[in-house]
């Protein structure tokens, strides 16, 4: 009996290892699938503190191509935590299309945990789950592969190997107080996941794991890594449908209805731009005490005048403060990625301004327009947009978008006007000229984008540019208006709302 | 008599403010040919605490365009500032080409300061200049404008505007312990300066401009900073020559006298790479408590193992605790800078090791075979290399460099082998053949690199891969040895050597 019981045994676990190592060899085949298919994967493992995350990572990597896959560990550092929105480190953290990211626990340890520990509200929370949905529904529609999985053990078994870990003299330094301090509130703990599990299974399902039995872990892990993979390859990337959320919204008029004849004399200018920039001065720094942080947009008509309009907001703020990101094209490893990686990428810490010359606006005017994303990616983009203000306001930030408007005579003057001025010759290029004569086809994709993309929290503003200084006035006073408001505030980022 | 002093000095000041005027006009028309002539500027202002660094910069980007230039203010992360080379953070700001980097206190602050606080040895502050005067050079050489301003101001200034600055409500935050520091101990601070701007002005020169007259010296950077860059205009992209500083060299074998009969059988290559990677694992934790950083880069031939051989040293680490850097052709925005620029940026925190696949050393193999960068710029990158690990050795870093070398007639039996392989297919392309047929070409280039880069503090192990195992075992051993000896040494950075 005994001894059949030994052979069985072992049997199983030989069959163990043999179906582990197929995996392991079938996962190296994928990698160079995922790359023919520019599939990008994001694999998420969370779990119990000593649960083995960590080395159930080191096994799914052992075998595969090390240019094609990274581990990321969110160290959080405190300083910069506290500075960027809650998402900020996930999303900069995505792959490229074609490889994998390995997330040695990410959104949900980082959510529940500050909540456990009272360090954000219960509203805050909510809002970070539902940050949580957007995140991963927006990265599942624009073909990432998403395998999150949560590995699991039971309170007797963490206390043993926390015990172990921390008795080796070798080891002792892994177990900080915040595993010590989920140990003894495991109750808590086992509820707030289980909750968070199971409302943030939309875009991607969790896959639960017995910590406890480590080379089960790591097959079953390969096996719903190399499955996730198959079908992904199987169905092609997945391109998500447009779909309408409803968010409050201002009414904006189409830019044929702008009156474009407003001026402001010359006295009145001087007299305003002083005034506005000195008081934009004394604001930068209350927002900078404060840890406001500031996202200034800009979009509008070659010629209307965005770069002179942005040197006048920039020359009161202190350059230790603000970040000017002109936006080109995208570069290759921005490209592979979700659109909206390259503006996250470039947010601003807390307390700091910056101004966007051009945005991710980019994708539902040139890049619908000329064709460089689908028509599924521009028209779901409406919502991802505001979902991604929406972030950005949650967290504090102070969002304002300008459309700069000038009408085409005023186009043509200036246009001209460069042409035949030597100093000024290099910013005139034929493309301007090209895309002059896009310009019907543009105005009315423009008035769609103000339509739907001005929402209450980050407002499009309308600047009548015919007259530049009319402009920049305009802007100014909008800008120091939002800021006043955002001072007054009593402005505290997580905790008072 | 008073009525024409009077008269003077508002003609004066109208002079001023025409000069002034017409040098940001100038300014803003040479950031256009900066563009065409692809040359990168960097502006370093330095200065007293309250000298006015600030508002300089203000003043100098005020009519430029915000596009093609960038502010850096190195703000001290004390998380980062300790866990990088003391460099790093600038090597990261520097501009692309056409573009221009003002930064707002820098490499000679950090110096000067840490050393006085005696947060760093004599020894460690002779160092550092010995690194800001190689920094400043390999920029040169390779292109970059610098120009360096010095914003002075004297003793009963300082304390006026500190005074000042403390007294407002909106401006009592700016003056922090540090600025308070210096003013008591504002004559050590002059020796140090002085001494430090006598000592590094090799590479670029030092301005000293009078911080009390504010309007005096906006003009007079802004014509500083036009010269400087008209003087490039006209010079063209300067291009530094070679030269060999005498570094202790480690003595190398050509490739073509290294014995690769070596080989292990497969019950000792076992019982090796297990016992190996048990105590690489032990290593890595204790390097991550002592905050070690590692860096092993890997050079070969195309089929030699390289692949196989980082994942057996990969396995046994912590995933949270290193990283491999697959090395491809570098992207737009990495070439249009100094060539070290892609690998500062990627350099591990301390106590983390990280991988090179493939390195630094392209410039002087296919950069210089293929042509991809001038005679002079491969030929003077080995000391810019040799300078570039020793910074890395200075900062306490591990560096070990292998060269995985095969024969001609393993390779092809490999490209063979891969050919007639279904799984293995992707491995090989076109590509691949074609390099196989210059062989002849590179080994000399690699014999030249292993010669004159092998230095004591960083050198190359040329590792025999004809018996893949054996090169496993080989390279393992060197990394095991290499971190005992690190550890063993009761490491501290900065203030023990």
């Amino acid at each position: 009996m005994l001894k059949d019981f030994e052979k069985k045994k072992r049997e199983d676990k030989e069959a163990l290892s043999a179906e582990t190592k197929t995996l392991h060899s079938r996962l190296l085949g994928q990698q160079q699938l995922l790359r023919d298919a520019k599939l990008p994967v994001v694999v998420l493992i969370e779990g119990w503190a000593a649960a083995g995350k960590g080395s159930l990572i080191k096994e799914l990597i052992s075998e595969i191509d090390p240019r094609f896959y990274n581990v990321v560990s969110p160290v959080i550092i405190p300083e910069n935590d506290e500075r960027y929105p809650f998402l900020y480190q996930y999303f900069k953290a995505i792959p490229e299309n074609g490889k994998i990211t390995f997330l040695d626990s990410g959104w949900m340890e980082s959510a529940v945990q500050k909540f456990l520990r009272h360090e954000i509200t219960k509203a805050e929370y909510k809002r970070r789950i539902r940050q949580v949905n957007e995140f991963e529904r927006q990265l599942r529609d624009s073909g990432y592969l998403i395998l999150k999985i949560f590995l699991h053990i039971d309170k007797e078994e963490q206390f043993e190997r926390l015990k172990g870990l921390a008795e080796a003299p070798e080891t002792e330094w892994r177990v900080n107080s915040e595993d010590l301090w989920q140990h003894k509130e495991y109750k808590r703990f086992t509820s707030a996941y289980d909750e968070f599990m199971k409302i943030t299974s939309d875009a991607a399902p969790w896959n639960i794991l017995d910590g406890k039995r480590r080379k089960t872990a790591v097959r079953d892990a390969l096996k719903l890594l190399v499955d996730r993979i198959d079908r992904g390859l199987d169905e092609g990337k997945y391109i998500g449908n447009p779909f309408e959320e409803k968010m409050a919204l201002k009414k904006m008029p189409r830019l044929s209805e702008v009156d474009l004849s407003l001026t402001i004399d010359e006295e009145d200018y001087k007299a305003e731009l002083k005034r506005l920039q000195t008081r934009l001065t004394e604001l930068h720094n209350i927002i900078y005490r404060k840890k406001i942080p500031v996202i200034l947009c800009y979009e509008g008509w070659d010629a209307a005048g965005k770069g002179g309009n942005i040197r006048r907001v920039a020359y009161p703020l202190d350059p230790r403060g603000f970040d000017v990101h002109p936006i080109a094209s995208p570069l290759p490893h921005e490209l592979n990625r979700h659109f909206l990686w390259r503006f996250w990428t470039r947010l601003p810490k807390t307390g700091h301004i910056c101004i966007f010359d051009r945005t991710w606006y980019g994708r539902v005017m040139v890049e619908r327009l000329e064709g460089f994303c689908g028509e599924k990616d521009w028209k779901r983009a409406y919502n991802e947009i505001n979902e991604f203000e929406r972030m950005l306001t949650d967290w504090g930030a102070v969002v304002l978008k300008f459309w700069i408007h000038i009408d085409k005579e005023t186009q043509l003057a200036r246009f001209t006007e460069r042409e035949n001025t030597p100093e000024k010759r290099w910013k005139i290029t034929d493309e301007d000229w090209r895309n002059r004569e896009k310009w019907d086809m543009y105005e009315p994709a423009i008035d769609e984008m103000l339509q739907k993309t001005s929402t209450k929290n980050a407002p499009w503003y309308i600047i009548e540019s015919n007259d530049k200084k009319y402009a920049r006035i305009r802007t100014l006073k909008i800008i120091v208006k939002a800021l006043e408001k955002a001072c007054d505030e009593n402005f505290s980022r997580i905790m008072d709302k």
